[in-house]
């Protein structure tokens, strides 16, 4: 039995994620469904990428992982398999994967041309149900990836930033960084919207109101602020750079 | 093993949800329950029905679906169970089944009577849990429509609208019409609040940033703009008519 | 086979409650996990009791249900897990199991201490991912709650309230009081910011539109409106005070 995990941009007021629901079940009655978020902000790649890198790998060896955000859907761009760390991941070939590449550089992904799998016909809108729902039931069934088309060597990758920035802003209004441990020095401080921080902490309980740096739990460097947002006490947004002085 | 879909407007935030699944695990251990939304606009029937006409024919044959938009609860509207093209729907007896018998022409339908699959003391205010959740597990474990109560010829249907008009708004801003390819003349325009939309796209990554026609993925002529809300662009809301030109 | 149930303050929007799910079924791949809620509002715990209290007991005896709603999340606080009414249950001890101690007065309640179950590294932000998920997972496996630590007699429990006054405010603005039947005599009104509330109806599709009583499904008072919110209406908010007259 392998769990198949569902991260998309649809939200959960339609019925998109319900489709694609019963689309595995169509093929598979036994897969396990697992939701991650259906709330990735609309069309934004580079957070859902996050999102993923954040949650896959509490997930047994085998897992199925579908990502859907696909500001491309109907266009070329390519639907994809990857095989990394023991996961497999469908979704389009727009860069949702790129954290994945980063973390298993042996992975190998594939160009999914095996149509007779998808759902007919299938829709310019709406591939989360008619390819990448019905291939995930496939491959949870034991259908190899290597089977469902030819494997590629040039995936696409999100950009590098410049720089350290803001990757994503949580329901607590905490900033996540793509700072991890081996890129911050002992001693160093961020700069953030003119605002120096310095004090690391290791819980959220501490006293004092000031904006504080902690580590995530996804190994990225966080900024914080007891019982109150830190998005808006700094005024920052996703995207935003920052210094490491 | 059949599958019990919840779609309701109970919001995600209570205990609503939550509680008609344990009512259904405690008569059913091996159900498999699967949310296609609890977030249908407060008490909007119509929402409802359109939801639940898009979703349920992704699942296997023999799924039960329990819909509960019910602005009646606790007052004399029949809870009833219907049976249609291979699938099960359980719920109150308001039109929000009306797709499926439009869709279904040889639907049967039950008007639940059978007190003893009710969880007991049924409350005035929470049929989700007391009626409709059980009535759902005790369908799972194979028990046939027609033992819940006698067979009714009545069923609710929402008005058929005076014409074209907008019967559901997604995330994503588009505008979900109730035109089917049948009903639009190849060439034709749709008129909304005061703009003409003639052009019609295969899909969203186009260019341009006009709203436009698209076939989507339910059948249903939708109105799109690349990269923002067709209804804001448009100030329209969910009902307003459209006119085919 | 032993259900899950998650009920956090996580929000739907971000990793949280994915990674849960991903640890439970890496421990346990049968574990049948349901959510409960994740949108207890940010850290009110009396909030997130409430909403446990009304669902938890709809589920099969032998149920383990995970309450995460953590302001003291890394601090001292401990981990607990509380065997009640055939149900057991997991989560800070921070008074979240307050009402289910007080409907259980038998109850026993276990102080965590076997590390070797949790997750590892324990991060001082994620105690739903590295200590709640796991300690259920292993419970749903067959452990006893007395494996995982010594048994306690002090849990925290919530501060009794001075009085009557609302407890919650659920999605159709319904104010749910903590007055149960045995406090409300017969012919009593209720007097809500200078508004004497004293019609009690059975169900809310009745006409008018001032606001009545009605006796909720999770057995407390609840002040409504049909068609509207009467939170809105009588401008309150949760924990606000409420006369007995």
């Amino acid at each position: 039995m392998r769990a198949i995990t569902l991260l998309t941009d649809f939200g959960t007021a339609d019925y998109f994620g319900g489709a694609m629901k019963g689309v595995i079940l169509s093929i598979n009655p036994q897969a396990v469904i697992v939701d991650i978020t259906h709330e990735v902000p609309a069309q934004e790649v580079a957070a859902g990428a996050f999102t993923l890198l954040a949650a896959y790998n509490t997930f047994p060896a085998g897992t199925i992982h579908v990502a859907v955000v696909d500001p491309g859907v109907g266009s070329t761009r390519r639907p994809i398999v990857v095989s990394a760390g023991e996961h497999l991941f469908v979704g389009p070939d727009n860069g949702i994967f790129s954290y994945i590449y980063d973390r298993n550089p042996s992975f190998e992904a594939f160009h999914i041309t095996a149509t007779q799998y998808f759902r007919q016909p299938v829709s310019n809108t709406f591939h989360g149900r008619d390819i990448f729902a019905p291939v995930a039931a496939v491959l949870s069934t034991g259908i190899e990836p290597s089977a469902l088309g030819p494997r590629i060597s040039d995936p696409v990758r999100l950009l590098k930033s410049a720089g350290p920035h803001i990757i994503h802003i949580d329901r607590f209004g905490n900033l996540i960084t793509n700072i991890t441990r081996d890129t911050f020095p002992d001693g160093a401080s961020l700069g953030v919207n003119g605002v120096t921080i310095r004090a690391v902490r290791r819980f959220y309980a501490d006293e004092g109101d000031e904006p504080f740096l902690i580590w995530g739990s996804a190994g990225f460097l966080e900024i914080a602020a007891n019982c109150r947002s830190a998005a808006e006490f700094l005024n920052v947004k996703r995207g935003d750079p920052i210094e490491i002085n």
